[in-house]
């Protein structure tokens, strides 16, 4: 880690990387790890990831004649080595700072980014999209996907695989499978198991053995059908090996080979260019090499905010608060301990869910589905029809995976499935593809569906108590990050469906907030008091929907000055609902200004600051209130 | 097809099914054939894949304890057989009948039916949910997910192997793939050849040959990585089976068997069932089986209208209108031919969404990726990088799979991907989960998109036309069914973004409408004019994103009583998008109503008797203008 930067200094895009022998890969190889263990322990980010693909990135851009052939880095947080070698070398210490450069792959950001990325598992469906655009215009540029292993376990790889695959049209496509045996947590299912069994040499000799004697126990052909059904049983299962996965799929396999090892890495990767057909490429590869704390602790430093590089320990934390994340997770347990039918279903994120003490709690009860969130809802929709209450865990962005499911398999037959939404809102660092600003609109359009928001850690602790018992369908979402400090009380409530609060009283205004916005209309119409004469009553919804017609209607009616306030797309959300049931109750003897992110794409920064810039804050609803009362205020003062 | 149905008419439980002697099934199976084909040729319905399942349905119920024991059929169109021997014999000729039985499977219908079903795929995941519960229930019973070969395309069913085969649980559950070689249409990708190459005894002479060759030219051990690379692409290609391709998930596999062989399948049924992990059955079966004229034509009898049974030809066209989708069809054949970067794709229904002329025409351009509407809208918007500009032709039911690809893939970057939602509203026969009554609210909501409905066929046409020339994303959605009769102009124009039109002018009653709503909102605007003396203007919308603020906020200004009518759910639909285009100006001088489906699943049933009886139709909108003027026409009347 002490080098100094001498090789990729002189490097301002692939062609650079091209002059260099390859005897100095290694050392460049030595200096980007350093860059992006020096930038990440400032600024945060995906370290591990990054660290593992460094080989790679530079094998990649070394043999390929990027941007013309085009690379797809699923997920696309793995590519700090790529955004290093293609032109923002000097701009890297931005990284994931607002208006700095972004945490995942951007096709506005360069040309050497080919698809914007963020989720998981588009990168073989993307490529395969390019790779047939370019053979229609009679390009024979390549097309490189590189996917984690963690990634394959969603159905969208699969899907893209089956395509390339087809054998009606060719399709000339490179998959890179970078398998570090872990997505962000460890990986699950059946897959992982498989890759795992690695196809070393001793391997083989072992299997050649065993497929031998299978080949000398065969009986005469000709038996009947159950022996015929029968053999399979005895035979291939062990022989099954990750090459004939992908070879079910029509595609050339090559691997495994150690993705950091650079001269076999070009060699491979030379070979395989001169190909025309489907080809994957098995690279097994370590996360976070290079750096032994991500190393040794690859999950911690999946997704890691500043750091110290000598100890890899976590800088600072800035309030005692717990984090939503940790109360959910100490929630579940509690709840579970006294109701047994009670399980939780994550979408390979046992820790960014907070689910870690409840998979050790109760581990018959905890279902990691991998990177699988459709499945994950339709396996809880299976599960509540035996009469369990799951718990579906997963962030609001990623939960748009599972839209279909939820509609189809849990809401038509009004199951009682639990969707605890953390990362509700502006998530910050991660940026447009992560932020989670569609939810209340995708959910509340969706019959026999509650959707809930709590204000605080503690009310989240009495929504997941009221949740568990709701016979239906039932969601919360809550924002990332730590809690407002609130009191946690330790008796669980059940809230009644329904129901929201009056959080303070007031005549000028009525402040309808949800969520994490209920702490900002607080704070504003403390501030609306104090310094500009305007009395707020502040309501905390608590439901989106159901809305409190009983609670909103007559304040409505009587304060006649409405601002609502989500942190959610203003298209089709909570403000939205209130005007449907406004519309409904025909009142039409009011004003109204709707607080919610206009409709744009946020970009990645921290959360306070796109609160502020887009508007959802303490500073808006004032403003906004100060807009909509000043003429009465105006002659009031005259 | 001349039998009586003396076996049938004693069974009304599975446990009447398990009186008889094997020797009488055979006879069963075609009774229930008869049935089959005399009920469907009077009520449509899915004839060929419920035909293709009859013995397989009748050995799954012989053998196993339904309904303790479960069976999850996916799609749930198979299951004529199954609902015939499970107490609905009776109601069998309801199939389908606005308060009949539903063409799928439904809980709410029989404890028999042990999952909800009607878009694909959701059988191993929810099976799994339920194996899973039973496990923590100590319940040993069975549970049988039944999955035809096209749903296994889908990345939803790939994503339930995987946890099923996770080696960390025992998983006790059984898959038998269904496999006819078809999905709909016929197949496509990678699996679909891979499952032709059945395991025959021939066969696997053949491969044992071929395998011992590969095990004899074998090098020595400690050869070289890229040796050791290249192995397995000499080697175990075409040595790959469906068997093993289920094995690399742990399964145990067995077959293919023949699945109209009642003795095979309830043998091998039997031995299954003592099994106690992760099973795959594969068997073949051929769709339409036993009624000659669905051999012949399976996708013609997928799903299919009333026919005459002695010559399978289809009874009545009620209207000389073209299709939705036959327009859909032809005018993508015409945008095809001057601009060679139109890209039609489709997900596995190319008959149905009308481009199979486009196929023929332009078979380079045209995509059908299987029942995979992830990996389609992907796909998509990687050609889209690349400068084409592909028209993504998906049910609106079944767009709703691919929401977060919308989103994450196409919306982030504004890549110019055209949506043609086909069945968009109400759908009839096929009932709750294939209603297309979201879109409007999913789409609206997301940042970049525009959203856009025709009032009729030519109007479709001419959007179609604005599409392909849009530069961002861009979503059209028509009904199912014919058109209006509309003349379609030779003509294509391109419609101004966001630019609605006046269809009739009264100053009364402001009627603005969107898509088919628009004639019902005509002929009420004639008939309120006829019968009331009321006089309304009726806009047609055309987009719901954006809004023609211009021409929609002067005459709400002007008129003050309005309604909105669509055909999609009310919760954050076109109506919604009124309310906040008139509140975003300031505007509360008017009374509205929202017409729209309120906020319930809506069941099966004729489009005309459920647009009235969930009030999107002319009768509606009347019963709607009357209640908001009554006042004032009473008052002019005394």
């Amino acid at each position: 880690m002490r080098q100094s930067s001498h090789l990729l200094e002189k490097i301002d895009s692939p062609r650079d990387l091209k002059k260099l022998h390859r005897s100095e890969l290694p050392d460049l190889a030595k200096e980007i790890r350093k860059t992006i263990v020096d930038v990440v322990s400032t600024s945060g980010g995906h370290l591990a990831s990054s660290l593992g693909a460094v080989e790679l990135t530079i094998a990649l851009h070394y043999v390929f004649d990027t941007p013309t052939d085009k690379i797809l880095w699923d997920v696309g947080h793995q590519t700090y080595a790529h955004k290093l070698l293609t032109g923002r070398r000097e701009r890297f210490a931005t990284l994931r700072r607002h208006g700095g450069i972004s945490g995942f792959t951007k096709r506005s950001e360069s040309p050497y980014d080919a698809f914007t990325t963020g989720h998981s598992s588009t990168s073989i469906s993307a490529g395969l999209g390019v790779a047939c655009a370019k053979r229609l215009k009679n390009d024979s540029s390549k097309v490189v996907a590189v996917i984690g292993d963690g990634s394959l376990t969603a159905g969208l790889a699969f899907e893209g695989l089956n395509q390339t695959g087809d054998t009606h049209n060719d399709k000339d496509m490179i998959v890179i499978l970078n398998d570090n045996e872990m997505s962000i947590s460890h990986n699950v299912g059946a897959l992982s198991s498989l890759l795992s069994r690695t196809f070393s040499a001793s391997k083989l000799q072992m299997l050649r053995k065993e497929f031998g004697e299978f080949l000398k126990s065969l009986p005469r052909i000709g038996e009947n059908v159950y022996q015929l059904a029968k053999r399979s049983e005895e035979s291939f299962k062990t022989f099954v090996t990750p090459g004939m996965l992908f070879e079910a799929f029509n595609f050339e396999y090559f691997g495994p080979i150690d993705g950091h090892n650079l001269d076999h890495l070009i060699d491979i990767l030379k070979n395989i260019k001169t190909m025309n057909e489907p080809v994957l490429l098995h690279v097994i590869t370590k996360k976070g090499k290079g750096y032994r704390q991500a190393e040794q602790n690859p999950v911690y430093f999946h997704g890691v905010g500043s750091f110290d590089v000598d100890t890899g320990i976590c800088r600072k934390i800035t309030t005692d608060a717990p984090s939503y994340t940790d109360v959910f997770g100490k929630t579940m347990l509690e709840l579970a301990r006294s109701n047994d039918k009670i399980i939780a279903v994550t979408a390979a994120m046992p820790e960014g869910t907070g689910l870690v003490p409840f998979s050790k709690a109760y581990p018959d009860r905890f279902f990691d589905v991998g990177i699988a969130e459709q499945h994950g809802v339709t396996f809880a929709a299976g599960m509540a029809t035996e009469g369990f209450r799951p718990v579906v865990a997963i962030y609001s962005t990623f939960l748009q995976r599972a839209y279909d499911q939820i509609i189809h398999d849990v809401c038509i037959e009004n199951l009682p499935v639990v969707f605890a939404l953390d990362r509700g809102g502006i998530v910050g660092e991660d940026g447009p593809t992560h932020h989670g600003l569609f939810d209340i609109s995708f959910l509340r359009s969706i019959p026999n569906m509650v959707v809930m928001a709590p204000k605080d850690e503690n009310e989240l602790r009495h929504m997941l108590a009221t949740a568990v018992v709701y016979d239906g369908p039932i969601s919360v979402r809550y924002p990332r990050g730590r809690g407002t400090g609130a009191k946690l009380d330790k008796t669980l409530a059940i809230i009644p469906i329904g129901k929201g609060e009056i959080v303070s009283h007031g005549g000028d205004l009525l402040i309808l907030a949800v969520g994490s916005a209920v702490s900002e209309a607080v704070c504003a119409g403390t501030l609306l008091s104090e310094n500009h004469r305007i009395q707020a009553t502040v309501v905390n919804a608590r439901f989106i929907k159901p809305l409190d017609r009983e609670l909103i209607v007559p304040l409505v009616q009587k304060i006649r000055h409405v601002i609502t306030v989500e942190e959610n797309t203003i298209q089709g959300g909570f403000g939205s609902a209130i005007l449907e049931l406004l519309s409904d109750q025909g009142i039409n003897d009011f004003t109204i200004k709707r607080l919610g992110i206009l409709d744009h794409f946020v970009e990645h920064g921290p959360q306070d600051i796109l609160r502020s810039k887009y508007r959802v804050d303490a500073a808006a609803i004032i403003d906004a209130a100060r807009a909509m009362l000043r003429p009465e205020r105006n002659m009031k003062v005259v």
